[in-house]
């Protein structure tokens, strides 16, 4: 099967313009079929500030109520999807930006109201992927938000390093897919209060005994039980690295 | 040659929610080839005013600074362009969005300053044609919003009829391409408070004496420019219309 990179960005790495920048060259220089997938970084947060819509929490948990959902709409798929676009096509990279609704490329399902309402957040339920292999073969470079659609004409906000799980697990019938997920650290630290403790690579057994000793805790965990779902579904290689592991062999690898 | 309708829509159209509904829907009904060319009605300048970002105006045309540039293409491109795709993939239209910088479909200039600097303004240069045959022949229905690139890495904000009119004139080598301007009135009309005044056809010579007799006027005119451009550059069909115009024989037929 021939190789095919998938990058998510997000986080920190978002925010910063010569962070981004250096991100966005490297992946411009990966010399093979890849993916772009990114998150939102805190433009939709300023701009909700800024148009007066409150963040609205349950649990720790974010709702997206209509006016939160029209402004990731904008600014996922309008102003960073964009821009993303526009600077890959400057880097000679044919970069297409998608949301799900565009192709129909994918289908999320709302997300059933249990103790919480999430509101217009979708679950990943089904991936296009035939188009995105024929397109992937004509050399395009698709570039996804994280906003997807129900397929009934509603859009909904999605978790983008789920969608970046989905598509690699998705693909990996086609391609030797490797999922990079990319953000402001070198890889999973041991010690987060130290840059240079990044664990080579990480099993389930590991992860389960890091986890109840809060060693990993946070904001790692839904990135590390979507890089564990997708290593499992059959994705040939899984990492957890800075802008530096786009290119060189860094980061944490996941051990199924 | 295989037709091709290319529907541009714009004014009030997007801005009613049953009226742009009754419109998307008869797109959707076109049994061929299709592309829509949407505008960006009054979304962008309500999202201007409640950011405190001022329209600029000099000698009455508006000038695109960075901050108008963020908000059209996060409205245009993110909001309004993925509204539409969703609501068209309901329909079972297999709509992608795309904005100019997409797949290097429509790369621009920016407007070079004269007298006025219009700033982030592109006048389109270049059509990628091979692309948007490949996709056309796909079954894919691309959905152009009005925001294109330089190549440069920089986002310009286009005229939604320039771009309508320039798809049909670089898409005319390959099909019999109809393309239609449809936007809240039945067609260009003799008397502007009579609804049913529409003229069957315009020819370049009529459209000198009602311009200047005055009876053509105001908005009407880089509309009716653009259409007359496009009927000179070998498009087979252009037409002035209503939403009755999109699936009916309506509207004003423009003739060389």
């Amino acid at each position: 099967m021939n190789p095919l990179t998938i990058i998510k960005i997000g986080g920190k790495l978002l925010d910063h313009k010569t962070t981004l920048h250096d991100t966005i060259t490297a992946f411009a220089k990966i010399d093979r079929p890849k993916i772009l997938v990114h998150g939102g970084g805190k433009r939709a947060s300023e701009f909700s500030q800024k148009l007066g819509v409150k963040t609205q929490m349950i649990n720790g948990r974010r709702i997206t109520d209509e006016a939160t959902l029209e402004i990731a709409t904008m600014v996922y798929a309008g102003l960073i999807n964009k821009q993303l676009v526009s600077l890959l096509q400057k880097m000679n990279c044919n970069a297409i930006g998608f949301s799900g609704a565009d192709g129909n490329l994918i289908r999320s399902q709302k997300r059933p109201v249990q103790e919480v309402d999430f509101g217009f957040v979708g679950d990943v339920e089904q991936v296009n992927t035939s188009l995105l292999v024929t397109l992937l073969k004509q050399g395009i470079v698709p570039v996804f938000c994280a906003i997807t659609h129900d397929g009934n004409g509603q859009l909904l906000n999605t978790n983008a390093d789920t969608i970046a799980a989905t598509l690699a697990t998705a693909l990996s019938n086609y391609f030797k897919v490797s999922l990079k997920f990319c953000f402001e650290k070198e890889g999973v630290l041991a010690d987060p209060t130290d840059e240079t403790s990044v664990f080579r690579d990480l099993s389930k057994k590991d992860y389960a005994f890091y986890q109840e000793n809060g060693i990993i805790s946070d904001g790692m965990i839904p990135k590390l039980d979507n890089a564990f779902t997708a290593k499992k579904s059959n994705v040939h290689k899984v990492v957890i690295c800075g802008p530096n592991g786009i290119l060189e062999q860094k980061g944490t690898e996941i051990w199924g």
